[in-house]
């Protein structure tokens, strides 16, 4: 259990197995034990952490490395996949996201296999990559509306396996986020943007087809994270209902994920004195 | 003048006429009279409501408009560009915006005609498209260096303000900063980059190099400002000694770049009552 002051980021990730996301609340706070302004204050001070890890992770760039982080965040809609991005990824360089927001799949995307848009918006070394939405998509609608037949659901579960092994392999961090919001608490997001006519543009009415097929949603998810939950990127399951909470919990994941890449300054590939030299005799104007 | 409370940005407009860069003091604060402490309060202030007035021109794309920005910044090594985008950039949600750093063009480019690449990196509907150095690098570097004919800049002064005009009728809100340091206060900040191990990834010997050609630079701002500061887009330069003033100053311009643009959230393109009932009337679980 974690203080008010610390995280313990493993108590949210998905043990091996079936899975039963009715077991898990999701308006629980798993690995923090503090209220909303102890968990505000931990994310500030979370901030500068992540904000110089980031930064090592951008430079190591400089250094030749290619290194990079993969971010998947999924949830039903208004389980906050954009607050956290506004929240959590929002502390860090800008410069140093490359954020990736999946819709249905265009004309031309569709005469490729899923994958394709997904390898395209992959981020480049040193670049933290976020993906609002994701190849998940592609076993999760495809599943719940019979967009793609069974057998091909069934055989894209291990497609997205070793497609993130191969990014893991090519020095890629998966880190994959299931922002698990409650039936009960959507509702209430829903109608609180239909009640603000300045919310009424996020609101879409295939938002509520969707929340009439929740119990599929759900079990859908169940299957695609029991079958997707491999060593190489296993799953982190959110609790979403608490908005400081959650985004606390990304930006704690996101700065283990940073730190256990034991990031350098790179050395400089250049000779230091001589370029001090150069500069001090450099007479400007 | 203003006051510590608000920042005058008509001061940073460049006026018409011939451009003398020496007349602009690289360590003033034109437009605002308050000092670091004052300024970095009134970087908090603009913070909210950048916020909220990029997220109008985000939510203005889901209403069917095709508004967008581009910054463009541009200034000599260590003026600030990267600060710049961390900290006023970095006030806004990272999803809406899409940066775009220059470097020496890859022999793909080469092959086509120098604004090739730069409209390829275009923002798109409801973003704020910023340039950490730009198509101007084309008449700037390229006159001082020689990598194009006098003949050849020439004509390219005229073809960027063609350009620019082109992307203002499409609906694009150009707003041009070129951060102005000082020759002292660069050969500090080279050497405490050189003084600091864990930031010699930031240094390029290239950047003594061109250090060595200031004057030149100078001038070719100067033809290259004045060329280009055309109604439609007008240059701003902002004094870039102070870092706080900097940051502060960019923020304030795109807090009113975004004003001027009169942004409302969308009305909603479905019937809201008749979607409050259904989602009511929609039980789940």
């Amino acid at each position: 259990m974690g203080d008010e002051k610390t995280f313990d980021t493993t108590q949210l990730a998905l043990p091996p197995g079936p899975v039963d996301l009715t077991s898990i609340p999701t308006d629980g706070t798993p690995g923090f034990t503090g209220d909303k302004a102890a968990g505000e204050a931990a994310l500030a001070a979370v901030a500068p952490e992540l904000a110089d890890l980031q930064e090592r992770l951008w430079a190591s760039r400089e250094g030749g490395e290619t290194r990079r982080i993969l971010l998947v965040l999924q949830g039903m809609d208004t389980s906050g996949k954009g607050g956290v991005i506004r929240k959590a990824l929002g502390l860090v360089d800008p410069q140093g996201l490359s954020i990736k927001a999946f819709k249905a799949p265009t004309a031309e995307e569709l005469e490729h296999d899923f994958l394709w848009r997904v390898r395209k918006a992959l981020p480049a070394a040193g670049h933290i990559g976020v993906f609002d939405r994701s190849h998940y998509e592609d076993v999760l609608i495809h599943r719940v509306r019979g967009l793609s037949s069974p057998e091909e659901v069934e055989r894209r579960y291990d497609e997205i396996t070793s497609f993130e092994q191969e990014l893991v392999s090519e020095g890629v961090t998966v880190l994959k986020c299931m922002l698990h919001v409650g039936a009960a608490e959507q509702g209430k997001r829903l109608m609180a943007r239909l009640d603000n006519p300045d919310k009424h543009w996020k609101f879409n009415p295939g938002d509520v087809d969707d929340r009439a097929l929740w119990p599929q949603y759900q079990e859908a998810y169940e299957v695609a994270l029991e079958r997707t939950n491999h060593a190489d990127a296993g799953w982190f399951v959110i609790p979403a209902d608490r908005k400081w909470y959650r985004n606390l919990a990304v930006a704690a994941l996101l700065r283990d994920t940073l730190a256990r890449m034991d990031l350098q300054w790179p050395e400089a590939d250049f000779d230091v004195q001589a370029e001090r030299a150069r500069l001090e005799a450099l007479v400007v104007e």
